[in-house]
Parts: structure tokens; C-alpha cells; sequence
């Protein structure tokens, strides 16, 4: 695994494949997060501690090796793969940004969703390939992957945005994204 | 034509067509450069003057409402058309960001560079569907066809990168991009 580059950048040539889980090239750092990793995310507790016993991957995040600096605007792509804690999405742990700046998610693969929240209104923006999702400055974002298959997207965002995720510990989402008859079911928290 | 949004900006869901050309939707600012706006650009002056009596369109600039300001994340999708003047590459303007930012553009239809300039070293990028160009902070930038039909790439870049073009006709690109027997003619200057 490489890791960031370091400044001054040159500039370069990234290439990803849309269709399938692979490594971006050139890589930087790859992020794992297990279920043992979204401690707290979940409306059903137990349900979540029993997976601990397999402790299954959720999603994992592969960056391009541009710094999270002032002045750069660092790419990653993220993969959600499918399922559910007792019938709630898979989904990213979700923040907020320290600095107020905004990013952009770009559906590759897969069918999901982009929960937004300012801290009063939430947003749901579905997502496919070949649709941004815009995030304005001062909204927290999560990701949920509310098909059968990985769901994939590319994320730029401004190099210093930093990431707040006790931000969403304190405040939720606004909404949990279910399963549900219909299809997906958002439900007010 | 829409504008740019007034803030504070809501989150939203901004699609386009990859194939063809297509205004992105919701839309905003779309920007014409038309040959008599490229004036100084290409080498061969005489031939460049003759291309005025049809003042064709060289690329097109549609962006979405996300507007240029601090902490956006504005984007962009350009069309440049395929053509040459006296065997240079149709090509947008260059410019050189007034702030030290960085910007991707990422190919969405067609084959064409990014030429990138940093005042000493200039580097060409071959670009195409899936593959990233990274601008690093302080790297002028332009973009060439370098094929038979429209190239089209999505930009992303932050909202107070600012636009100078003067320091392209100041300092130039490095590079001329011609059409060769070979392929692509990089030619220094």
C-alpha cells in the first residue's frame, strides 16, 4: 500500500475501473471498515453485536495519492457492498467537515443513496452512475448502498475539509435508511 | 439559460448524459468560445484570421448552478469540437487560478490531453473516458481534441480557485499540440 504524496504535487494521470472493485492507479491509502468499526450506527443493537461474531467488511475507501492539504482537491472512490443490520442499509459512518467546503460524490456503480444533514433538515439524494451528488458547505453526508450489489462512487473534496464524525454521534442524520416493502424506507430519528 | 445559485446553496442532484452532448441538469452558466475569441492562441496567425469569415465553435462550457464562491465545489462539463487551424489542435484558452487550487477533470467522451504549464515545466496528460487529470495547485491549464469527435471531460475545482488568463499569453503552455503523422505532435515553444 503507498501512502500520500508528498509537496510539492506533480501533476498526474489517475485511472479507475467504474465497473468493478479495483484499485485505483496510482493507489494512496486504503481505508477497511468493518462492522466492529460502526459501533453506535445501527438502531438495533444486538443485531449488530451478533454480526460481530463474522465481523464483515461494510465498505472500504481507496484514495488517489493526493494529500488532505490546503490547496490540493484529493480524490477517493468508496465501495458499499450489500446488506443490512436488521433491515437497516449498509451505510458509511458518515461527518461533517471542520471547514466549511463543499464536495462532490459521482455514482460509478450500484444504485444508493447520499442522507445529508444540516442539523435541523435532512436530504436524500439517490444516487446511480453518472450522477453528482452535491454536498454544500456545513451539510454532514453518509453514504448507503440500498441494492444488491457494491455500490460505488468517486468523491473530490477540497484538501483541508477535515472530517468530523462525532458530529453525527451527537446529532444522527436525521434519517435511517431501511429496507422496506416498497423499496427504500427513510425513517425520522 | 439558468444562472449560478444564490446561497446558501442546497444539497443537490446534478445528472448528465456521458455519450453526447447534453446540458447537465439542473443547469447553469453555459459559456460559448467561439475562433474569434481565441485570438493570440495559435501559431499560424494567417490561418487563424481566415477561420473568421466562419467563426465556428470551438468549445462550449456548461456549468452547473453551483456557484464560484469560497467552500463550494462548482463543476463543469466541456465540449470541445474536433478540428485543427493549420494542424494545431482545437484547444481551450488556458488559464492559470488566481489561488493556489487544485482541479480535476475527469474524460467523459472522445480522446484529447491536459496540457499543464507551471511557468518551467509543462506536461501533457492523455485523457480519455475513466481517467483522471490531476491540476495541482500553482499548474496553468489547458485542455486539446485531439480526435475525430467532440472530447468531452467534467472539471471540479473549488469555488475561489478564480480564472487568470493573461498568464497563459504571458508565459505560454510549454507545448504546441499538433496533429502528426505519428499521432499527437508535441511541439515545445
Amino acid at each position: 500500500m503507498s501512502t500520500f504524496a508528498t509537496p510539492p504535487i506533480d501533476p498526474m494521470r489517475i485511472t479507475f475501473e467504474t465497473r468493478v472493485t479495483a484499485p485505483m492507479s496510482p493507489s494512496g491509502p486504503v481505508l477497511t471498515r468493518r462492522m466492529s468499526d460502526l459501533k453506535g450506527l445501527f438502531a438495533d443493537t444486538s443485531e449488530w453485536e451478533r454480526s460481530l461474531a463474522e465481523d464483515r467488511v461494510v465498505y472500504e475507501v481507496a484514495s488517489t495519492p493526493v494529500p488532505e492539504i490546503e490547496g490540493e482537491l484529493p480524490q477517493s472512490i468508496t465501495t458499499i457492498h450489500p446488506g443490512t443490520v436488521a433491515g437497516e442499509f449498509h451505510m458509511t459512518k458518515g461527518h461533517m467537515h471542520t471547514r466549511p467546503r463543499g464536495e462532490i460524490y459521482l455514482g460509478l456503480s450500484g444504485v444508493g443513496g447520499l442522507l445529508l444533514f444540516d442539523g435541523n433538515r435532512p436530504e436524500w439524494i439517490p444516487m446511480e452512475p453518472g450522477v453528482i451528488g452535491y454536498i454544500p458547505p456545513g451539510w454532514a453526508h453518509r453514504s448507503v448502498n440500498t441494492g444488491d450489489e457494491p455500490y460505488r462512487f468517486l468523491a473530490v473534496y477540497p484538501g483541508d475539509s477535515g472530517h468530523d464524525y462525532d458530529w453525527v454521534l451527537r446529532n444522527g442524520m436525521g434519517y435511517r435508511v431501511f429496507s422496506g416493502p416498497a423499496g427504500t424506507d427513510l425513517r425520522p430519528f
